[in-house]
């Protein structure tokens, strides 16, 4: 920290990403990404003729990337915003929608960045805790008079909130922006586009790192009426107007274009999850029903930490969080079939300590 | 504007960039790009094996990309962030080194994108005219209490401050971060970075968009000592960690390390403006003294938007600034020597009213 810290800097709560290590070649399962590279059209998309034009600014407007989106949801451009990863678009939601006197609420465990986020704008943030099961109590955030924040799936559990619940709470008070963040729903959650013509008070956030197999290209949108929209271009061209690149621009339109290989990654994702559960129950661990890319469990035998260590020793990276409620699991991403019977393999080792 | 929009928000001075045409093909000198395709060493890198891997994060610490730029200019990586685009690490800058109590003092003719990220963060911010002749002077700098932010060359009008003047100020007042911006330093500029090791409260902003050839792939950074590039890391780390996508981590590294194809394009760029600056001046335009890639100019018949929209008309597009002082030029990016030669047949075409 330097002397010329603002006070404001001061307060901020940086978060911490997954280990990306760069010194060895390790099974990585510990930033949730894609083990399917992504689809063939995106590849064909980022062509050398493309990158030749490098030396133009990308189209701030991001139109072409928007109008595909927007066909692949049956919405209009205008319920379109894209940023540089769904961060950058949750940032310009908080800076929009969250000010002095309106806080946001989210839940205790959760998706750590809401913190972060909230910090940078110098807002009052709070911590709503989930039920002991971890699944989360919509009578909780009725009142709030804030923003609403809610991961669905949520992060690091994998565990959804039914439509309903986020119905009541749209409903409830239609002066208060809800945001739902469904960085994981392609997976297996119910998602709540489908509402986003209903309720004017919705904001939808998705991110293309997860099933569009685009974590390294940046991409995130946000789904809500035209208005909202408005508002989040507001943040982003006091921010970073041209902020998605001309790549990026480029794939996630090519990606959102290609359905197909869409619901083939995901549906061998779900498979997997569902094989990696049965086995890892069957190993006595504890294992919460997700909906997302990767498991949240608790082996019966080594707290999470020792559990991480062990594993990361024999060349398996998976995430663990040091923090109350969740000291004792490990958070899992579903990565291919072998990679997963890698995992179990190692586990098993462990186990029979060698 | 939605009934959600925060106080914060409403204060908001969104910046309006560059049109950047869809519909139509313009010869584009409006928003100072390349015109010459990134060094073939970056297109050698955006390989179809690395489009592949981008199902994998990007790396956070930006590593490779931070080790080419410190390379380049004999500095260590702890003195390197780096960012989509300048204008996201100059929106750090904002957060991390000012607040309440410590505004921002710049240029009243400068890169209009520092008012609208005063306004992003609350901060009061002071507006310092010119000179007559657009020139800086650096006395009416020397006793403010917050951050100086100096474009150097400061656009729109490619002029510059002297060195010794920004020694000056540094020393002045050690308690104080002085942020130099130097987007268009490459194209004849005195660059400040060899003052990084001598001076703790010095930060240098530079893009690759214009001498890398690189609008489009977004990539900016600062230097300066390690305590500042720890600060702006904290706010990067609270606003999106992951800010930098793969490829133009790959597409930055490898335009830092050619460093003939940059000597080639500047010199070319150089060159043109010179020629560009005396057919200007040898049909009556008044042309300001510029190291930028860019000219700003003023004609002695037609006012700033008369010229902007009859060029426009004309396939030509040229940036007009609709503000006081500056209402009779238009910002001529240096393109190729064909383009700018295009530009001289309408502008006399212009003349001759055909």
């Amino acid at each position: 920290m330097s002397r010329f810290l603002s006070l404001e800097a001061q307060r901020l709560a940086p978060y911490t990403p997954g280990e990306q290590p760069r010194d060895q070649q390790y099974i990585k399962l510990n930033t949730n990404e894609s083990p399917f590279p992504p689809s063939p059209k995106v590849l064909d998309a980022l062509s050398r003729a493309e990158a030749e034009k490098l030396c133009l600014y990308s189209d701030p407007a991001c139109g072409a990337l928007n109008a595909a989106i927007a066909g692949r949801y049956g919405l209009s451009e205008e319920n379109v915003i894209s940023g540089n990863g769904s961060d950058e678009i949750l940032a310009f939601a908080f800076r929009a929608f969250c000010g002095e006197g309106r806080g946001a609420a989210f839940a205790d465990i959760t998706y750590g960045f809401y913190e972060a986020q909230a910090a940078l704008f110098g807002l009052e943030a709070r911590r709503v805790p989930l039920r002991e099961d971890f699944s989360l109590n919509v009578e909780d955030y009725l009142d709030f008079p804030g923003t609403v924040v809610l991961a669905n799936p949520n992060a690091p559990t994998g565990m959804t909130v039914p439509t309903a619940a986020i119905r009541r709470l749209l409903e409830r008070d239609p002066g208060r922006v809800v945001i739902v963040d469904e960085a994981y729903v392609d997976f297996g959650g119910e998602s709540c586009v489908p509402l986003v013509r209903e309720y004017g008070n919705l904001l939808v956030t998705q991110t293309m790192s997860k099933s569009r197999s685009l974590a390294g290209g940046r991409i995130g949108f946000a789904l809500g009426a035209p208005e909202l929209i408005e508002d989040l271009n507001r943040v982003k061209y006091s921010f970073n107007p041209y902020n998605v690149n001309r790549l990026s621009l480029l794939a996630g339109a090519a990606a959102m274009e290609d359905e197909d290989y869409f619901r083939t990654c995901c549906r061998a994702v779900r498979d997997n999850r569902a094989w990696t559960a049965a086995e890892l129950e069957a190993r006595g661990f504890a294992v919460l029903p997700s909906s997302a890319n990767f498991l949240f469990a608790k082996s019966d035998r080594l707290p999470g930490g020792e559990l991480y260590r062990s594993l990361k020793e024999r060349g398996i990276l998976v995430r663990w969080f040091d923090k109350d409620r969740i000291r004792d699991f490990v958070r899992i991403t579903i990565g291919s079939r072998e990679q997963m019977e890698a995992l179990m393999e190692q586990i098993d080792r462990l186990s029979a300590g060698t």
